[in-house]
């Protein structure tokens, strides 16, 4: 419960690419909206630097010491992308930073919503965010030249856990249906034992209908025009989780456009949903970086930390500039900002809706 | 090589629920095609019954002895849609047939075009069919009440062959890019293995460019229309192969309209890419099943054994009665026609074509 807390620690981590870029735009929203509070001490922005690549692949560790240290210091963090490493880059094959701040801090629930107002879409994705095929992910074998194994992993409080958040969720805000999503026709064990515990805690809920769909044909579902309105609350394990909040954000307009709430017990990171994008920055077009996946991402962080006033005010300012960005782009007059000329708009538009 | 074979031995397995009102309805346009052939004995078509859900359910197995070797006396397989028994389902929990037949045949590749002609999209799926995650969907453990496992496997010459396949297809069908899309990021060796392997052989194609990309933003990109058009032959791990194409049959107008063909060294089995739709059956609305997705298959199965001119002429019928379907529809006529009614009528279509 964050109103009981003397002073919230928001930390702030910029990360690869253009992550320093957006997260600096997001960071300055924030503090425009949150000045009084910063001003009074109760509320302290504390930036966190060091989680590059260069100084990752210097100290061969997913997250190095000082910062993993720092990050847990703080109540809530803002994060920018930062870049995993692939197959044939440069440097050692370290674990992404991502999925190593997610087990490290026990950020169990990767909360997604996706909005098409003009569609009557309104999704909110809850992907288990520590398990599945992310768990030993880098603990595969190769027996032998020729074959390879990987592992799956579900655990019951894990499974749980996410179960729970999405039902409370659904029935906190009204929601009548509950969508589980696996692919326990083929992958038995793991995505059968998620399925049953889901169904299993949805039966708590005698006031929510839950459905359950295999990941194959609900990717299909999701862009039936004469379906997709029918989903709500979508709970999945990590690696189906991952790949359809991409397909469902590109609906909403890009990957660009989606923030995401990692949370745990004790910590909550926000983020965006895409990549670091280095080749913008390599091309020297970082500073036209869409930073609209961070503000989205500092909604859900204001809301996290009950500033919910604030969380809709800037949802709302959103909501006007990018569809004001969308009608310039339609009309043929493309927009052309920088990342800092659409943070001075988001903040004008709040200045102006008073 | 088909042509060298004295005869043809077609295997029509019907399958579950709306599967023999579909399959019976593509045997029908393939026995007017091939009439010719059927009468000289240089073609024969074998009903093989049994592969139900009750017979698989009775004997416990994926498929039945009697099936399994009445369907290795064929050269090609026609398949329905099978039931894949459901956890809380009334029988035991036996493999799917699908996935039960690819192993037991080694159909090491699902082949699973899909075409958009008016938005410029051709593209061609090179599903790996044995391995990933199911080639051991069967043996995941419950370690205790708290954790379960599940494996995923990929092997040397199972990757080798499809990408090979996929490399030799984009050649000679003069395409100039294939995509590898894996989750190497995370699934590092299984995934990172499948990676590898196919840049390995795509580098033996000097003509043909290689890219890569990670699966969650790779069903992103399919839906967007700035980048859409360029994918031509994508090659997949079999879960992810499972699920993108799904994705991409609902583009071109749902996964009743999508065939795909199952192929190996020795056998070879045409399919749809849907499900049984059991409850069509219930309702009593089995007769209007939608035989389009078998019809396409039957269009591969044609080409397959070397009856170019017959798929060509398939094809281009499916075609126009689907484009006269769509219309009619669009403008509120709704066709409302019976799979019967539908397989006369590309049967009059081809008649007209000449
Ligand atoms: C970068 C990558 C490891 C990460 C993931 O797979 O979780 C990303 O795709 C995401 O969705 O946050
Ligand atoms: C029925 C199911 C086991 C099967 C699969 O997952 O391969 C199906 O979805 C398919 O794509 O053919």
């Amino acid at each position: 419960d964050y109103s009981k807390l003397e002073k919230i620690i928001i930390g702030v981590c910029g990360g690869d690419g253009i992550g320093p870029v957006i997260t600096h735009e997001a960071e300055r929203v924030l503090r425009y909206l949150l000045a009084d509070e910063v001003k009074a001490g109760r509320i302290e922005f504390r930036e966190i630097d060091g989680l590059t690549i260069e100084n990752r692949v210097a100290c061969n560790k997913a997250i190095p010491d000082d910062v993993l240290a720092a990050l847990k210091e703080c109540h809530v963090i803002l994060k920018g992308p930062t870049t995993t490493p692939r197959a044939g880059d440069p440097w050692p094959n370290i674990e992404s930073a991502n999925v190593a701040m997610r087990k490290e801090l026990d950020l169990f629930a990767n909360v997604r919503p996706v909005k098409i107002p003009d569609e009557g879409i309104d999704w909110t994705f809850f992907r288990e965010n520590t398990e599945g095929s992310y768990t030993l992910g880098s603990c595969g074998v190769h027996v032998d030249d020729e074959l390879a194994f990987d592992f799956t992993v579900t655990t019951t409080e894990g499974t749980e856990r996410i179960a729970r958040l999405a039902y409370d969720y659904a029935k906190r805000n009204g929601k009548n249906r509950v969508s589980i999503v696996t692919k326990a026709n083929v992958v038995k064990t793991t995505d059968g034992k998620f399925l049953k515990l889901c169904q299993k805690i949805g039966a708590e809920y005698p006031e929510i209908t839950t459905d359950d769909w295999y990941i194959d044909i609900m990717t299909a579902k999701l862009i039936d025009p004469k379906r997709r309105r029918d989903f709500q609350v979508i709970v999945l394990p990590n690696l189906y989780g991952d790949i359809i909040t991409d397909e469902a954000a590109e609906m909403q307009g890009g990957v660009g456009t989606a923030g995401s709430a990692n949370l745990g017990k004790r910590y909550a990171m926000f983020e965006a949903i895409h990549g670091s994008a280095p080749r913008m920055m390599q091309e020297g077009r970082g500073c036209y970086a869409d930073p609209c996946s961070m503000l989205r991402a500092a909604v859900m962080l204001l809301s996290h930390i009950d500033r919910q006033a604030e969380a809709d005010k800037l949802e709302r300012a959103l909501d006007i500039c990018m569809y004001e960005e969308k009608k310039l782009v339609i009309t043929g007059r493309d927009t052309g900002a920088t990342c800092e000329q659409f943070g001075d708009y988001v903040m004008s538009t709040i200045e102006a809706m008073g």
